[in-house]
């Protein structure tokens, strides 16, 4: 059963959510997003998940099989309403020693505002094209 | 400079949306879009375009290239709040004679209620791996 965590604002949920990834929290994962059966996940490279149980079984997934790697945020973008808030951000993944293990992933997060505070209700990511990366692409490599 | 068309209802925003890129209309495109200098979009296996303008240009430039191709969507999802509406739809781009030009696209859509009605916030389209495609793939092939 998810956690009651109530986040007070949607930069909280989008922290707890990047913590949780980088932890690969399944369970910290899930008391992000809202408990909703259209609510929409999409990883990179992969199909659209729909629907509370179906994210949380790939997050677990992904969690069980994956290994801890370091994750940088840059770039973020927002579009604020009083109850959603529209977030993109560049995700970059590396090991522990800073080697970037992969092109960095665009992603982006939908947080609404509801009864029990700020949860998330769409994640869309995939991955940038090398060429379009500028300075982001000079730092990682 | 944009119409200051009103969208209604989210659904007529997004309407308008699809009607607009199977037509390779620009103006009637950036009609549906908020002009806010935070605003994304991420065509499939394209860098993340943010603001108003950049957008503009993109879908300029897109149009200008691109061959006219019907256009047929399908499962639709929706999570809606009365100020914001998170859509996404698996686009099937086809010739005149129904052969497909690729596999499907998955797109969020984001729409943002405003003083000029509903306009859009976030378009984000990524290819649909055809393992999981199911259905759709046999409609489609």
């Amino acid at each position: 059963m998810p956690s009651q965590k109530i986040f007070a604002t949607p930069q909280d949920a989008e922290a707890a959510f990047y913590e949780a990834l980088e932890r690969c929290d399944a369970e910290a994962m899930m008391a992000v997003w809202a408990e909703d059966e259209e609510v929409t996940c999409i990883h990179p490279g992969g199909p659209r998940l729909v629907g509370f149980a179906a994210i949380r079984e790939a997050w677990r997934t992904i969690f069980a099989n994956g290994v801890r790697l370091k994750l940088r945020l840059s770039q973020n973008t927002a579009v604020s309403t009083p109850f959603a808030v529209v977030s993109t951000v560049l995700e970059h993944f590396s090991t522990l020693d800073d080697q970037a293990v992969s092109a960095p992933v665009v992603a982006t997060n939908v947080y609404v505002r509801s009864a029990v505070g700020w949860r998330m209700v769409a994640h869309h990511a995939s991955p940038v094209p090398p060429s379009s990366l500028g300075d982001a692409a000079r730092i990682l490599h």
